[in-house]
């Protein structure tokens, strides 16, 4: 292969609820003279879905954001002080049940779309409708990890790749089966954009070109790890 | 910023104890007619390191892979059939103490570097000497996560770079002030390589390219996180 390329989509403002994120993208994407290619991901933070879906909340002070993070947390599976590590009803486990007061406006928190996967495939859908494509899309938020130190962004949603690359069976440059790689691939993609959205730097939406990926029928809801697989929960 | 790319660096044949990374690398970029630029980040997958430092040992059966993953573990975290979940001396929490039978020639299996961020180091010393540019390495192995399957390529080792981006108490685009946001860079960067090293094709080495990343002083062992913060041993 010969490399790939991650390509930031500027001009994407703030987000409202009632925004169709499809259109803001292709509207930006317009604007910059880039033209999505077949095979093309589309990778876009879930705080401008989760806008556009409305789903927000006031939230004016500490108390206000704890009950939140409490209504939307499935389960709670470690508390510390005031970070609490949860379950989602989607599965995920992270701080605070992915609720986020940063980059919102105004005394508001914004929540995880209530189905990211459905999400990344309506934009998915839009998109390639639009632009007569073969697209991949990944809905992404921002974790922490239980032993290593600082944020990685990982997959919340996934349309059209698969979201882990299952090599088991195959056979490596030694012709030795690899036991146990699944590769979760859009992770590796979510980390990859993030590389090039920055934290402050108000780029939400990034096109990765080039990683010649088969069409899939992934979901990030894949990723979760099934309880009776869990030794830490 | 305009984007980054991911260059895979072919051509790097079966490496045994002894070689130099570093001049391996060298020869592979000219034979592909890739000159590093300053700026570019090196990513090289550990086990051609520790190759070149004959971190191998003989593993036959299965008996004596389980003999070498309990003399290379600190400490086991979790055991559950034929897997261990370990703690490395270096303090990184992986299966196996990342002991590793894939991709190694003959019955042999392949250890951590005993001071990944030292080997990183000495590859850039020796790149940036021979291309007098600046330059970050970072060296990479394929860690599971707690509650998400699959697997993921992570920073084992650093150098040129910061590990973490440490963007408390800058603002957001609402301008205020990000209270948690310290960025693992250097494994998302690892993922970002990943996509484009594949798992059985054989490349082992990656330049990133147009990050834009300030030097740094970083050392993957930034990112292990410490015991007194630990919920999850």
């Amino acid at each position: 292969m010969s490399g790939y390329s991650v390509i930031p989509v500027a001009g994407i403002g703030e987000v409202v609820p009632g925004d169709d994120v499809a259109a803001l993208v292709l509207t930006a994407l317009e604007a910059s003279g880039l033209v999505l290619l077949n095979g093309d991901v589309v990778v876009v933070t879930h705080k401008i879905v989760s806008k556009a879906e409305g789903r927000l909340r006031p939230a004016v002070d500490d108390a206000d954001y704890r009950s939140i993070i409490e209504e939307e947390a499935a389960a709670v599976v470690r508390r510390r002080g005031a970070l609490m590590i949860t379950q989602t009803r989607h599965g995920f486990i992270c701080a605070n049940a992915g609720v986020d007061r940063s980059n919102v406006p105004g005394d508001q928190a914004v929540l995880l779309p209530l189905d990211p996967d459905a999400s990344a495939h309506g934009i998915r859908r839009k998109l390639e409708a639009a632009c007569g494509v073969g697209l991949g899309v990944v809905v992404t938020d921002t974790f922490g990890r239980a032993w290593r130190r600082g944020l990685v962004d990982v997959a919340i949603g996934v349309s059209g790749v698969d979201a882990i690359a299952d090599l088991r069976g195959t056979t490596d440059m030694q012709g030795r089966v690899l036991d146990v790689t699944e590769v979760a691939v859009v992770d590796e993609i979510a980390a990859a954009a993030d590389l090039a959205m920055g934290k402050a730097s108000g780029v939400p939406v990034v096109v990765i070109r080039g990683l010649g990926l088969a069409p899939g029928e992934g979901r990030a809801s894949d990723l979760v790890r099934p309880a009776a697989e869990d030794m830490f929960r």
